[in-house]
């Protein structure tokens, strides 16, 4: 069973990344270090292998995988110069298989990243456009003779629609994609996920974006019975807020502030200058404090652009909080991760568990996914560890099903 | 139903700042803030209330509880000046109730520590010993006519036994209390343990002390069927770890170093200067990431003693980790708690739950309670959202069975 | 020879806790830790004691200082409960000679904190309300039968004029002050200054307003032979940051980003929400660097408005510079302090000092102040070590001149 | 004019790091960045080119500094890969001229990582070790036809000798290596200085071993009239101290508690796991502090072998002080550096200045130069920005004399 992995910003620091995380393990020349199913119990799911996984996708910016592979070694020392050299050639191939996306709906901060090709599609209506994305999903199955493939979008933060309820059927999705409308469009995000779920590929939003968060997206994908799962990849920050901030509610110890400042100095920090595509990011970072503590408190997050940190994100946070006796406490910590590196591996483990999804006929929204996402489509819970439990609880009940191996076997 | 407690160091500031917490609590002076059995859905069990606890206890120092409360406002701010002013007639009540205790094989720092009076016990045999604070004991019940009190041992960190291990049976702890050998003693913690469970009080031991975690004193627990639990309070840093260790496992992050460095300077952090003490608390605190992580990592916790931060603990942690493409990353993290603000509240909490399980007749170690200690006995799950969620089922099953109140009600 | 202290904005923290603290030094309740005056070389000189300062001042606020005083207790625990017995009948008589002062051009965050009485004045001309704070200098002085007054501005930041340049003469003053131009008014900080050096006190402005920054204000002290200095006290983040950046420039250790994040939860915060206020402040914190790098770098200053904090102020500092083979390396701080108990003793040192030139008939800009602002006027040098310097060359000059004492003596 | 340099210690982090950068920047791989005589106004001396410098040196080590130089690059990504690339040649010509040094009295863990060669020289008597030494020096001039060398002690740190005032004087020296007591001897470090220093090579102690600290040694380049200078390179927690302590000082805060925590991986660390190692160097890192405040503090300085953070160091600082109205506050930071990036150019910067000294007949100790040393000998300021001063004050006074060249001329 061969699966296709095709990625919505393949040129991009994440895709990029993931493919050479992925064919590094091919030759042997990196651990699996950082990929959720690689250890007990998701190994003992029948998942399609890191090695199998062949990869297209679109993107708008000029240049090439191997160009953001050797500007990502240069300049973040991720990938090292041994994973890079394994990788190279196989870089190079699947270039040739990256073909131009949309910056339609983008925002100005994105449209002014994109190359000249990617406003080749200006004169297409939107509908054509969609058709356009569509054959291109068939073409990359095709020309590789492909079992299945998986949508993976992680290209840059759009704006949102100023209002994401008006689409909330299949219907209105349908009717905006006929009517085209200038003044409030459907943003690019919307028509990969229509194009991949109307076609029965399964999608995954790693984007704060609204794609698959909109009703009539979900509707669709519970109509045609496809995988699907998002938003937002649950990378650093708020990975961690996830996990602590259930240790704050269970002892009962009373939140009253907990501030965050986040310095990154990529193309995300760069495109997150721009309000309007800063406004999605916040508000899926900021729901997971809300989804754990009972009561409301002050919970800022700031992100800001600096430049000398490359694709190394650093997050200091500052939490406050009332104890017995009233006493006020604290605690403060700063992350240092490679955004990247933290991303990768989760693109490679939701494209493996997606595609046994779509192999089981589990159709629809992921629920035991949540643990990869900030802002968890359909699920409430945001404490890592239950979400963590949860995908254990699925794995081992396939485990189960498929005759009986257990944890670690 | 009255319940007593009594307080192993009751002149100490855990236990001092359990007592003014309670009693604030009575006179509305404070928020229950802290304790987690004051929030759902441990509400929903019938637990004595706060108000209603009578408190007692051994101490080894010489001065009063008053004294203790005046300095601890003074120094560290905890408790405020509002809350020591509603109780502090309270406490000189209960200060009344205060006995002298044991110093017995407790290391010559702690002995350094004590007043005259705690070595009147000297020409006492083992056996003698044990018997008097039996008495202790039950002179406390009759004279404040109690149906029940449970015991905490909340006394300084002793020496851990050189070879515990031959402690392991009813009948080695016997005979170690008629040997009464002093180049290899039983330690003051195992002689409380002994005196509490062998006449029935159900025991809590909230340090890194010997106690009920010797095999003979746990078999006794068992034999008499009479609930303990321990041992060493979960309060600050190795909270953390356990919130945080799972977030690493469960994305496969590989844990390379995890070095703490506490600084605090309380009575704890003077006692601890001695290395003779504190390797049992750097025991406790070092097995939460082993519990946690599948494989060995360099893991280190300093603690050290700095006076100019009287009660208040500071932690310094710094984790590297390995991920994708075999990246390091880091996080650290400074943690800033008054100790005391932080144990108390659990004191009361866990007085209230062994209460409720003795009354439910349920003996012998309590599993349930794991998220409350470093080395919960008996319990291998470290995870605090796993262990917190194995409360809270037993929250939900004994409010089930009482007539079926659900969350919050 | 007795010294009058004209404080605008006397019922804010800063000034609170300067009287406070100087009426606690005259009750022998506090230390004089914190004063820069009470320590040697500057103990040398020839100052007014701290024992002996009259307090009397300007705010738009209503309540009274005892107010404050109560309320910082409460809030931030500074000043002490004992502190503040000892002086609750001093702040209440100080409050007796605290009389309204003037909201004009203090931008809408300013004016909406303010008392009714405070738009009394609305019907004055810009020249009669000049008058007006003249004639309140003048019957502190007289009532309190004073050899001098020192006016101190630590009033609210207050939006910058949009030109300042156009009051680059005496002339340009004194035409705004008859122009009343209310589209391009002169702010209220500029009328402080101007009613108190046109009749020779000595100011002070601890804020990053305009007042004694504009050129005319300068001029007319210059004129008149007035002392005076200014601007922003520099008493967190921008102190360590004139400690630090000369180790970076003396190791030709390349800064290529110095972000700073404060968060802090008093009135200063709240003012300074309003990104009108917020510039002027931006602006004297940025130019620290400037002044020690010869190089441009990436340096930004967050300041964010936190209520649980109170008057204390965190900020977190993350610096990245390179250093030999191009390694880039880190340094970050995390700074907690009282702002008013950092800031309140600076404000009676420079009253103490601004006398002393007085006395001396040393008028115009102080340079051997510069340690004690953000942006020194008229001095180049952010180098803190040479700034003390500057302060120490003065303080030995000065009692050498007197008969020799030397330092310490 | 051309200059040797002579490291004693030529195959560890520091020497090759030195090496390899010095190397670049004749290539012109890299910047000088890090170095202090590479900016005005040390720029307006004579000194001696970067390019021209020649290595040579002893090492107990097997291997090469080829081996070091790939490790380096490999575990610290420093130098990174186009350094290394454009310094390979050289350093295998520079490794032909280090020879065998002596593993004499450096304590059991150096003993331990020395190579079976080091020990060929214990039937020597320490006299004719000191000559074999001196012979070294000599043959390394001739051969390389070189006006002058700089001997560097870069040696791992030793225990101290336990009475290190019996060497002060010339004659206790020339005692002590004729009576070669194997009981208390003199530490290598004093041999390879009293061979340099008695030939009349320049001498640095880069170290915190005894060296040159004894007052024997000092008085022999007194005699000899030779310039050195030490101890042990001022590189990272002990530069911020510095740097931050007269911020404290000068504002009359008090400092009650300064507690630093030091983790690094590197061979650093490793030997100084060994008490007897560590004295020495918490001896000069302690110092810095008292050198500052004029009253005693808690001053605490622990340092800890992470294995995981190679050749980075990590320090954590907790700094408390009381201020005005005795309100306590905090600063920390933690510093992540490169420990032999750090390193590496002072020793660069003081081979440059000992020769320039040497050339101009400055014998003795060089004062100016005590911003380079934990513990400078023969001075007494601490004060990071002063030490600066005086060694621009050296920079100045010297390009006025050679004809007027101001700042950056």
């Amino acid at each position: 069973m061969s699966t296709g992995v095709w990625l919505v910003g393949a040129r991009g620091n994440v895709a990029t990344t993931a493919m050479i995380g992925a064919r590094a393990i091919a030759h042997g020349a990196t651990s699996t270090d950082g990929m959720v199913t690689e250890r007990p119990p998701l190994t003992n799911l029948d998942l399609p292998t890191v090695e199998s996984l062949v990869f297209g996708g679109h993107d708008i910016q000029a240049g090439s995988v191997v160009d953001t592979a050797e500007r990502l070694h240069e300049h973040n020392g991720v990938p090292g110069r041994d994973a890079l050299d394994a990788v190279r050639e196989d870089l190079a191939a699947i270039d040739d298989r990256i073909v131009t996306g949309t910056a339609r709906n983008c925002g100005r901060t994105v449209a002014d990243l994109a190359d000249d090709a990617a406003f080749d599609d200006e004169t297409l209506s939107l509908r054509d456009l969609t058709d356009r994305i569509r054959d291109d999903y068939a073409a990359f199955r095709e020309s590789e003779d492909l079992d299945r493939i998986v949508v993976v979008n992680v290209a840059s933060s759009e704006p949102m629609p100023t209002d994401p309820g008006q689409y909330d059927s299949i219907e209105a999705i349908e009717a905006a994609l006929d009517a085209d409308d200038p003044d409030d469009p459907l943003p690019a995000s919307a028509l990969y996920a229509y194009a991949a779920l109307s076609e029965g590929h399964p999608f995954v939003n790693f984007t704060p974006n609204a794609a698959n968060a909109l009703g009539g997206i979900r509707d669709l994908a519970e109509r045609e019975s496809v995988p699907h799962m998002g938003r937002d990849g649950k990378t650093g920050e708020t990975l961690l807020k996830s996990a602590l901030a259930p240790m704050f509610a269970g002892r009962n110890l009373r939140v009253v502030s907990w501030e965050g400042h986040n310095i990154l100095g990529n193309r995300d920090g760069e495109v997150l200058e721009d309000e309007d595509n800063e406004a999605g990011k916040l508000q899926s970072k900021g729901g997971v404090l809300d989804g754990i503590l009972d009561y409301d408190t002050h919970n800022r997050v700031r992100i800001d652009y600096t430049p000398a940190l490359g694709d190394w994100k650093t997050a200091w946070d500052d939490i406050r909080f009332q104890g017995f006796l009233d006493t006020q406490m604290k605690v403060q910590f700063t992350w240092e991760g490679s955004d990247s590196a933290l991303a990768a591996p989760l693109v490679l483990d939701l494209v493996r568990l997606l595609a046994h999804a779509d192999a089981q006929d589990e159709g629809g929204l992921q629920p035991h996914l949540a643990s990869f996402f900030k802002d968890p489509l359909g699920v409430d819970e945001h404490d890592l560890s239950r979400q963590f439990d949860r995908l254990y609880e699925y794995a081992d009940r396939h485990a189960a099903e498929k005759g009986g191996a257990g944890d670690g076997s």
